[in-house]
Protein backbone atom coordinates (compact mmCIF):
# COMPACT_ATOMS: atom_id res chain seq x y z
CA UNK A 1 0.00 0.00 0.00
CA UNK A 2 1.23 3.30 -0.85
CA UNK A 3 2.37 5.62 1.84
CA UNK A 4 0.29 8.79 3.13
CA UNK A 5 1.15 11.65 1.78
CA UNK A 6 1.24 15.57 2.97
CA UNK A 7 2.33 18.78 1.91
CA UNK A 8 3.59 21.65 4.21
CA UNK A 9 2.23 25.42 4.44
CA UNK A 10 5.16 27.79 5.58
CA UNK A 11 3.33 31.69 5.83
CA UNK A 12 5.42 34.33 6.02
CA UNK A 13 7.02 37.41 4.49
CA UNK A 14 10.08 37.50 6.51
CA UNK A 15 11.13 34.26 4.30
CA UNK A 16 10.07 35.58 1.14
CA UNK A 17 11.97 38.69 1.56
CA UNK A 18 15.12 37.11 2.61
CA UNK A 19 15.03 38.23 6.35
CA UNK A 20 14.89 34.74 7.49
CA UNK A 21 15.74 31.13 6.53
CA UNK A 22 12.95 28.78 7.19
CA UNK A 23 14.14 26.28 9.56
CA UNK A 24 11.02 24.31 9.94
CA UNK A 25 10.64 23.03 6.25
CA UNK A 26 14.09 20.64 7.07
CA UNK A 27 12.73 19.55 10.31
CA UNK A 28 9.27 18.34 9.20
CA UNK A 29 10.70 16.57 6.05
CA UNK A 30 12.71 14.55 8.16
CA UNK A 31 10.31 13.69 11.00
CA UNK A 32 7.90 12.67 7.88
CA UNK A 33 9.88 10.44 6.30
CA UNK A 34 11.07 8.69 9.65
CA UNK A 35 7.07 8.33 10.55
CA UNK A 36 6.38 6.78 6.16
CA UNK A 37 4.51 9.60 5.61
CA UNK A 38 5.76 11.37 1.97
CA UNK A 39 6.08 14.78 2.02
CA UNK A 40 5.47 15.37 -1.69
CA UNK A 41 5.27 19.52 -1.67
CA UNK A 42 6.04 22.63 -0.13
CA UNK A 43 4.46 26.04 -0.52
CA UNK A 44 6.23 29.03 0.41
CA UNK A 45 3.37 32.19 1.09
CA UNK A 46 3.06 35.83 2.09
CA UNK A 47 0.87 36.82 4.82
CA UNK A 48 -1.83 37.42 2.34
CA UNK A 49 -4.97 36.53 3.07
CA UNK A 50 -6.22 35.46 -0.70
CA UNK A 51 -2.71 33.57 -1.23
CA UNK A 52 -3.38 31.79 2.32
CA UNK A 53 -6.85 30.91 1.59
CA UNK A 54 -6.17 29.11 -1.80
CA UNK A 55 -3.05 27.24 -0.82
CA UNK A 56 -5.38 25.90 2.22
CA UNK A 57 -7.71 24.82 0.21
CA UNK A 58 -5.26 23.06 -2.91
CA UNK A 59 -2.89 21.44 -0.58
CA UNK A 60 -6.11 20.00 1.73
CA UNK A 61 -7.68 19.12 -1.43
CA UNK A 62 -4.71 17.29 -3.23
CA UNK A 63 -2.96 15.27 0.04
CA UNK A 64 -3.60 13.59 2.90
CA UNK A 65 -2.61 15.94 5.27
CA UNK A 66 -1.05 19.23 5.96
CA UNK A 67 0.98 21.08 8.14
CA UNK A 68 1.26 24.73 8.40
CA UNK A 69 3.70 27.07 9.86
CA UNK A 70 3.72 30.65 11.10
CA UNK A 71 0.82 33.30 11.66
CA UNK A 72 -0.60 32.04 14.33
CA UNK A 73 0.71 34.84 17.35
CA UNK A 74 -0.93 37.68 18.80
CA UNK A 75 0.13 40.21 16.17
CA UNK A 76 -1.97 42.34 13.43
CA UNK A 77 0.02 40.27 11.13
CA UNK A 78 -1.16 36.97 12.54
CA UNK A 79 -3.59 35.77 10.38
CA UNK A 80 -3.43 31.99 9.60
CA UNK A 81 -6.05 31.27 11.78
CA UNK A 82 -8.76 33.20 10.41
CA UNK A 83 -7.76 32.70 7.07
CA UNK A 84 -8.23 28.57 7.69
CA UNK A 85 -11.49 29.08 9.03
CA UNK A 86 -12.45 30.73 6.06
CA UNK A 87 -10.95 28.10 3.76
CA UNK A 88 -12.82 25.68 5.08
CA UNK A 89 -16.10 27.98 5.60
CA UNK A 90 -16.07 27.59 9.32
CA UNK A 91 -16.88 30.13 12.38
CA UNK A 92 -14.14 31.55 14.04
CA UNK A 93 -13.91 33.44 17.37
CA UNK A 94 -12.25 33.31 20.85
CA UNK A 95 -12.85 29.81 22.78
CA UNK A 96 -13.45 29.19 25.45
CA UNK A 97 -10.86 26.20 25.94
CA UNK A 98 -8.27 28.10 24.37
CA UNK A 99 -8.75 31.37 26.41
CA UNK A 100 -8.45 28.99 29.68
CA UNK A 101 -5.24 27.71 28.54
CA UNK A 102 -3.75 31.30 28.45
CA UNK A 103 -5.45 32.46 31.22
CA UNK A 104 -4.26 29.94 33.21
CA UNK A 105 -0.65 30.63 31.78
CA UNK A 106 -0.84 34.28 31.83
CA UNK A 107 -2.13 34.20 35.41
CA UNK A 108 1.05 31.69 36.52
CA UNK A 109 3.46 34.39 35.08
CA UNK A 110 1.65 37.77 36.11
CA UNK A 111 0.70 38.88 33.25
CA UNK A 112 -2.25 40.74 31.67
CA UNK A 113 -4.28 38.10 28.89
CA UNK A 114 -4.77 41.64 26.99
CA UNK A 115 -6.98 41.97 23.63
CA UNK A 116 -3.93 41.32 21.79
CA UNK A 117 -2.59 37.87 23.89
CA UNK A 118 -6.58 36.87 23.45
CA UNK A 119 -6.50 36.64 19.36
CA UNK A 120 -4.20 33.28 20.06
CA UNK A 121 -7.63 32.02 21.47
CA UNK A 122 -9.21 32.19 18.43
CA UNK A 123 -9.82 28.95 17.11
CA UNK A 124 -12.34 27.71 14.29
CA UNK A 125 -15.41 25.91 15.95
CA UNK A 126 -15.01 22.72 14.22
CA UNK A 127 -11.17 22.44 15.08
CA UNK A 128 -9.73 19.94 17.41
CA UNK A 129 -6.20 22.25 19.80
CA UNK A 130 -2.86 21.11 19.58
CA UNK A 131 -0.85 21.30 22.55
CA UNK A 132 2.37 23.93 22.95
CA UNK A 133 4.17 23.09 25.95
CA UNK A 134 6.80 25.65 24.85
CA UNK A 135 4.38 28.39 25.21
CA UNK A 136 1.11 27.74 26.01
CA UNK A 137 -0.85 29.55 22.99
CA UNK A 138 -2.41 26.41 21.11
CA UNK A 139 -2.12 25.22 17.57
CA UNK A 140 -5.57 23.35 16.00
CA UNK A 141 -6.40 20.50 13.72
CA UNK A 142 -9.41 21.09 11.25
CA UNK A 143 -10.13 18.56 8.73
CA UNK A 144 -6.50 17.27 7.22
CA UNK A 145 -4.64 20.53 7.72
CA UNK A 146 -2.25 21.26 11.24
CA UNK A 147 -1.72 24.69 12.06
CA UNK A 148 1.28 25.31 13.50
CA UNK A 149 3.48 27.77 15.15
CA UNK A 150 6.73 29.62 13.36
CA UNK A 151 9.29 29.69 15.60
CA UNK A 152 11.07 26.80 15.41
CA UNK A 153 11.07 25.22 18.99
CA UNK A 154 6.93 25.34 19.14
CA UNK A 155 6.67 24.24 15.77
CA UNK A 156 8.64 21.36 16.70
CA UNK A 157 7.18 20.46 19.47
CA UNK A 158 3.82 20.33 17.77
CA UNK A 159 5.32 17.94 15.63
CA UNK A 160 5.96 15.71 18.06
CA UNK A 161 2.01 16.07 19.18
CA UNK A 162 0.34 15.67 16.15
CA UNK A 163 2.90 12.96 14.19
CA UNK A 164 2.07 9.96 16.55
CA UNK A 165 -2.30 10.64 15.96
CA UNK A 166 -1.63 10.30 12.18
CA UNK A 167 -1.54 6.93 10.45
CA UNK A 168 2.10 6.42 9.06
CA UNK A 169 3.32 3.93 6.05
CA UNK A 170 6.51 1.89 6.51
CA UNK A 171 9.44 4.57 6.97
CA UNK A 172 11.04 4.79 3.73
CA UNK A 173 14.94 4.14 4.37
CA UNK A 174 17.84 5.49 2.64
CA UNK A 175 21.69 4.08 1.83
CA UNK A 176 24.07 6.10 0.18
CA UNK A 177 27.29 5.49 -1.67
CA UNK A 178 30.02 8.06 -2.06
CA UNK A 179 31.81 8.02 -5.13
CA UNK A 180 34.68 10.22 -6.29
CA UNK A 181 33.57 10.55 -9.72
CA UNK A 182 31.80 13.16 -11.33
CA UNK A 183 27.77 12.72 -12.37
CA UNK A 184 28.81 13.10 -16.38
CA UNK A 185 31.50 9.62 -15.61
CA UNK A 186 28.69 7.51 -13.20
CA UNK A 187 25.46 8.56 -14.99
CA UNK A 188 25.06 5.78 -17.87
CA UNK A 189 25.91 3.10 -15.35
CA UNK A 190 23.54 4.69 -12.88
CA UNK A 191 20.48 4.75 -15.25
CA UNK A 192 21.04 1.01 -15.98
CA UNK A 193 21.28 0.27 -12.49
CA UNK A 194 18.34 2.88 -11.68
CA UNK A 195 15.78 0.81 -14.15
CA UNK A 196 16.71 -2.74 -12.89
CA UNK A 197 15.95 -1.33 -9.60
CA UNK A 198 13.04 0.60 -10.72
CA UNK A 199 10.92 -0.48 -7.29
CA UNK A 200 13.67 2.17 -5.53
CA UNK A 201 14.16 5.61 -5.85
CA UNK A 202 17.89 6.21 -7.05
CA UNK A 203 18.73 9.71 -6.56
CA UNK A 204 22.40 11.44 -7.63
CA UNK A 205 23.99 14.28 -6.04
CA UNK A 206 26.97 16.27 -7.30
CA UNK A 207 29.17 17.48 -4.92
CA UNK A 208 32.55 19.07 -5.00
CA UNK A 209 35.64 19.18 -2.63
CA UNK A 210 38.72 20.31 -3.35
CA UNK A 211 37.83 21.51 -6.83
CA UNK A 212 37.35 17.11 -6.90
CA UNK A 213 33.53 16.48 -8.46
CA UNK A 214 31.84 13.64 -6.69
CA UNK A 215 28.05 11.93 -6.58
CA UNK A 216 26.59 10.86 -3.70
CA UNK A 217 24.24 8.08 -5.17
CA UNK A 218 21.26 8.02 -2.43
CA UNK A 219 18.75 4.32 -2.86
CA UNK A 220 15.46 4.94 -1.14
CA UNK A 221 12.74 2.25 -0.07
CA UNK A 222 10.64 0.33 2.32
CA UNK A 223 12.34 -3.03 2.51
CA UNK A 224 15.90 -3.05 3.92
CA UNK A 225 16.95 -6.10 2.59
CA UNK A 226 16.29 -5.03 -1.01
CA UNK A 227 18.12 -2.33 -0.10
CA UNK A 228 21.11 -4.38 0.84
CA UNK A 229 20.90 -5.85 -2.22
CA UNK A 230 20.90 -2.49 -4.13
CA UNK A 231 23.69 -1.63 -2.50
CA UNK A 232 25.62 -4.41 -3.20
CA UNK A 233 25.14 -4.32 -6.75
CA UNK A 234 25.58 -0.92 -6.83
CA UNK A 235 28.99 -0.67 -4.99
CA UNK A 236 29.89 -3.79 -7.59
CA UNK A 237 29.48 -0.97 -10.45
CA UNK A 238 31.42 1.76 -8.86
CA UNK A 239 34.14 0.31 -7.26
CA UNK A 240 35.30 -2.45 -9.80
CA UNK B 1 3.87 51.11 -9.71
CA UNK B 2 3.89 47.88 -8.20
CA UNK B 3 7.06 46.21 -8.26
CA UNK B 4 7.31 42.90 -10.47
CA UNK B 5 6.42 39.96 -9.20
CA UNK B 6 8.24 36.45 -9.22
CA UNK B 7 8.13 32.65 -8.10
CA UNK B 8 10.70 30.04 -7.63
CA UNK B 9 10.01 26.37 -8.29
CA UNK B 10 12.59 23.83 -6.10
CA UNK B 11 12.65 20.57 -7.65
CA UNK B 12 14.27 18.05 -5.68
CA UNK B 13 13.32 14.55 -3.60
CA UNK B 14 16.20 15.55 -1.40
CA UNK B 15 14.91 18.42 -0.11
CA UNK B 16 11.58 17.06 0.51
CA UNK B 17 13.15 13.66 2.32
CA UNK B 18 14.72 15.87 4.65
CA UNK B 19 18.61 14.80 3.46
CA UNK B 20 19.20 17.93 1.93
CA UNK B 21 18.33 21.36 3.75
CA UNK B 22 17.63 24.20 0.35
CA UNK B 23 19.96 26.63 0.42
CA UNK B 24 18.80 28.61 -2.81
CA UNK B 25 15.19 29.87 -1.47
CA UNK B 26 17.15 32.58 0.67
CA UNK B 27 19.65 33.43 -1.74
CA UNK B 28 17.13 34.32 -4.01
CA UNK B 29 14.61 36.10 -1.71
CA UNK B 30 17.74 38.58 -0.98
CA UNK B 31 18.67 39.11 -4.14
CA UNK B 32 15.12 40.04 -5.60
CA UNK B 33 14.08 42.09 -2.81
CA UNK B 34 17.37 44.22 -3.46
CA UNK B 35 16.64 44.24 -7.13
CA UNK B 36 12.83 45.25 -6.18
CA UNK B 37 11.24 42.34 -7.67
CA UNK B 38 8.77 40.74 -4.85
CA UNK B 39 9.42 37.61 -4.28
CA UNK B 40 5.37 36.12 -3.56
CA UNK B 41 5.56 32.54 -3.56
CA UNK B 42 8.20 28.96 -3.51
CA UNK B 43 6.98 25.55 -4.27
CA UNK B 44 9.01 22.88 -3.74
CA UNK B 45 7.71 19.68 -5.52
CA UNK B 46 9.79 16.55 -6.19
CA UNK B 47 11.12 15.01 -9.23
CA UNK B 48 7.67 14.10 -10.61
CA UNK B 49 7.01 14.91 -14.25
CA UNK B 50 3.39 16.01 -13.70
CA UNK B 51 4.57 17.73 -10.53
CA UNK B 52 6.85 19.68 -11.92
CA UNK B 53 5.06 20.30 -15.53
CA UNK B 54 1.60 21.39 -13.43
CA UNK B 55 3.88 23.63 -11.15
CA UNK B 56 5.56 25.34 -13.93
CA UNK B 57 2.30 26.71 -15.95
CA UNK B 58 0.85 27.79 -12.87
CA UNK B 59 3.54 29.68 -11.67
CA UNK B 60 4.27 31.29 -15.07
CA UNK B 61 0.62 31.98 -15.62
CA UNK B 62 0.65 33.84 -12.33
CA UNK B 63 3.46 35.96 -11.79
CA UNK B 64 6.03 38.24 -13.80
CA UNK B 65 9.30 35.72 -13.39
CA UNK B 66 10.05 32.65 -12.33
CA UNK B 67 13.03 30.78 -10.86
CA UNK B 68 13.69 27.49 -10.97
CA UNK B 69 15.97 25.28 -9.20
CA UNK B 70 17.71 21.87 -9.85
CA UNK B 71 17.17 18.34 -11.93
CA UNK B 72 19.56 20.12 -15.14
CA UNK B 73 22.28 17.33 -14.30
CA UNK B 74 23.50 14.79 -16.43
CA UNK B 75 21.54 11.64 -14.41
CA UNK B 76 18.47 9.95 -14.93
CA UNK B 77 16.41 11.97 -12.02
CA UNK B 78 17.63 15.07 -13.92
CA UNK B 79 14.19 15.64 -15.51
CA UNK B 80 13.62 19.51 -15.44
CA UNK B 81 14.90 20.40 -19.05
CA UNK B 82 11.81 18.16 -20.38
CA UNK B 83 9.36 18.98 -18.15
CA UNK B 84 9.53 22.73 -19.02
CA UNK B 85 9.72 21.81 -22.56
CA UNK B 86 6.27 20.02 -22.13
CA UNK B 87 4.94 22.57 -19.66
CA UNK B 88 5.16 25.31 -22.86
CA UNK B 89 4.36 22.17 -25.28
CA UNK B 90 7.75 23.68 -27.03
CA UNK B 91 9.91 20.65 -28.48
CA UNK B 92 13.56 19.72 -26.95
CA UNK B 93 16.41 18.01 -28.08
CA UNK B 94 20.34 18.11 -27.99
CA UNK B 95 20.87 21.82 -29.13
CA UNK B 96 24.03 22.97 -31.16
CA UNK B 97 24.78 26.08 -29.09
CA UNK B 98 24.79 23.76 -26.15
CA UNK B 99 26.75 21.12 -26.92
CA UNK B 100 29.43 23.37 -28.51
CA UNK B 101 29.75 24.86 -24.73
CA UNK B 102 30.25 20.90 -23.44
CA UNK B 103 32.46 20.02 -26.02
CA UNK B 104 35.38 22.75 -25.65
CA UNK B 105 34.55 22.35 -21.70
CA UNK B 106 35.27 18.45 -21.78
CA UNK B 107 37.71 18.93 -24.81
CA UNK B 108 39.91 21.61 -22.43
CA UNK B 109 39.57 19.27 -19.37
CA UNK B 110 40.56 15.96 -20.89
CA UNK B 111 37.68 14.27 -20.57
CA UNK B 112 34.50 12.65 -22.69
CA UNK B 113 31.45 14.32 -24.06
CA UNK B 114 29.51 10.68 -23.18
CA UNK B 115 25.92 10.55 -23.94
CA UNK B 116 24.80 11.54 -20.35
CA UNK B 117 27.11 14.32 -20.53
CA UNK B 118 24.98 15.11 -23.31
CA UNK B 119 21.47 15.27 -22.52
CA UNK B 120 22.94 18.47 -20.55
CA UNK B 121 22.37 20.13 -24.41
CA UNK B 122 19.14 18.87 -24.16
CA UNK B 123 17.24 22.50 -24.62
CA UNK B 124 14.00 23.47 -25.68
CA UNK B 125 14.01 25.41 -29.35
CA UNK B 126 12.82 28.29 -28.32
CA UNK B 127 14.47 28.85 -25.10
CA UNK B 128 17.65 31.17 -24.65
CA UNK B 129 21.18 30.15 -22.47
CA UNK B 130 21.72 30.99 -19.05
CA UNK B 131 25.91 30.78 -18.98
CA UNK B 132 26.93 28.68 -15.66
CA UNK B 133 30.99 29.93 -15.09
CA UNK B 134 31.11 27.62 -12.59
CA UNK B 135 30.69 24.18 -14.77
CA UNK B 136 29.75 25.32 -18.03
CA UNK B 137 26.51 22.92 -18.50
CA UNK B 138 23.99 26.12 -19.49
CA UNK B 139 20.53 27.28 -17.63
CA UNK B 140 17.92 28.28 -20.12
CA UNK B 141 15.12 30.99 -20.21
CA UNK B 142 12.15 29.85 -21.92
CA UNK B 143 9.09 32.33 -21.97
CA UNK B 144 9.38 33.78 -17.77
CA UNK B 145 10.67 31.22 -16.96
CA UNK B 146 14.41 30.77 -16.08
CA UNK B 147 15.62 27.40 -15.34
CA UNK B 148 18.90 27.13 -12.98
CA UNK B 149 20.84 24.64 -11.32
CA UNK B 150 20.58 23.25 -7.99
CA UNK B 151 24.06 23.43 -6.62
CA UNK B 152 24.59 26.40 -4.78
CA UNK B 153 27.49 27.98 -6.26
CA UNK B 154 25.76 27.74 -10.07
CA UNK B 155 22.58 28.56 -8.74
CA UNK B 156 24.30 31.58 -7.27
CA UNK B 157 26.24 32.59 -10.61
CA UNK B 158 22.77 32.20 -12.76
CA UNK B 159 20.91 34.41 -10.56
CA UNK B 160 23.51 37.32 -10.95
CA UNK B 161 23.75 36.62 -14.85
CA UNK B 162 19.24 36.65 -15.19
CA UNK B 163 18.79 39.61 -12.88
CA UNK B 164 20.04 42.59 -14.48
CA UNK B 165 18.50 41.55 -17.26
CA UNK B 166 14.56 41.64 -15.60
CA UNK B 167 13.00 44.86 -15.35
CA UNK B 168 13.05 45.82 -11.31
CA UNK B 169 11.60 48.02 -9.53
CA UNK B 170 12.53 50.00 -6.46
CA UNK B 171 14.28 48.07 -4.05
CA UNK B 172 12.20 47.17 -0.60
CA UNK B 173 13.59 48.81 2.05
CA UNK B 174 14.14 47.78 5.98
CA UNK B 175 14.22 49.12 9.02
CA UNK B 176 13.73 47.21 12.42
CA UNK B 177 12.74 47.95 15.65
CA UNK B 178 14.40 45.20 18.51
CA UNK B 179 12.22 45.93 21.62
CA UNK B 180 12.28 43.70 24.60
CA UNK B 181 8.66 42.91 25.45
CA UNK B 182 7.13 40.20 24.22
CA UNK B 183 4.53 40.11 20.93
CA UNK B 184 1.86 39.82 23.38
CA UNK B 185 2.50 43.27 25.37
CA UNK B 186 3.12 45.21 22.22
CA UNK B 187 0.40 43.75 19.65
CA UNK B 188 -2.11 46.65 20.78
CA UNK B 189 -0.24 49.62 19.90
CA UNK B 190 1.49 47.96 17.25
CA UNK B 191 -1.50 47.18 15.28
CA UNK B 192 -2.48 51.10 15.68
CA UNK B 193 0.88 52.14 14.45
CA UNK B 194 0.79 49.44 11.27
CA UNK B 195 -2.63 51.22 10.62
CA UNK B 196 -1.55 54.70 10.85
CA UNK B 197 1.24 53.82 8.57
CA UNK B 198 -0.80 51.50 5.97
CA UNK B 199 1.10 52.15 3.05
CA UNK B 200 4.26 50.49 4.78
CA UNK B 201 4.18 46.95 5.45
CA UNK B 202 4.74 46.69 9.39
CA UNK B 203 5.38 42.95 10.57
CA UNK B 204 6.55 41.08 13.99
CA UNK B 205 8.61 38.56 14.79
CA UNK B 206 9.26 36.84 18.14
CA UNK B 207 12.75 36.31 19.66
CA UNK B 208 13.21 34.35 23.24
CA UNK B 209 16.95 35.14 24.46
CA UNK B 210 17.85 33.62 27.97
CA UNK B 211 14.21 33.10 28.63
CA UNK B 212 13.28 36.46 28.05
CA UNK B 213 10.63 37.41 25.29
CA UNK B 214 11.32 40.36 22.72
CA UNK B 215 10.10 40.93 19.49
CA UNK B 216 11.56 42.56 16.17
CA UNK B 217 9.40 45.02 14.48
CA UNK B 218 10.20 45.44 10.68
CA UNK B 219 9.15 48.06 8.83
CA UNK B 220 9.69 47.68 4.74
CA UNK B 221 8.38 50.30 2.22
CA UNK B 222 10.34 51.70 -0.74
CA UNK B 223 10.56 55.57 0.40
CA UNK B 224 13.59 56.23 2.84
CA UNK B 225 12.17 59.10 4.36
CA UNK B 226 8.61 57.85 5.07
CA UNK B 227 10.54 54.77 6.81
CA UNK B 228 12.80 57.04 8.81
CA UNK B 229 9.01 58.74 9.73
CA UNK B 230 7.94 55.40 10.56
CA UNK B 231 11.19 54.20 12.70
CA UNK B 232 10.44 57.93 15.19
CA UNK B 233 7.26 57.08 15.35
CA UNK B 234 7.97 53.88 16.28
CA UNK B 235 10.39 54.44 18.88
CA UNK B 236 8.51 57.21 20.34
CA UNK B 237 5.52 54.43 21.42
CA UNK B 238 8.11 51.40 22.65
CA UNK B 239 10.64 53.32 24.14
CA UNK B 240 8.45 55.95 26.26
Amino acid sequence: MPNPTAAMLVIGDEILSGRTRDANMHHLAGQLTAAGIDLREVRVVSDDRDAIVAAVQALSEAYDAVFTSGGIGPTHDDITADCVAAAFDDPIDIRDDARALLQAHYDRSGMELNAARLRMARIPDSATLIDNPVSTAPGFTIRNVHVMAGVPSVFQAMVATVLPTLKGGAPLLSRTLRVQRGEGDIAGPLGIFANDFSDLSVGSYPYQKDGVYGSNIVVRGQDATRLDDAMLALEKIFTA
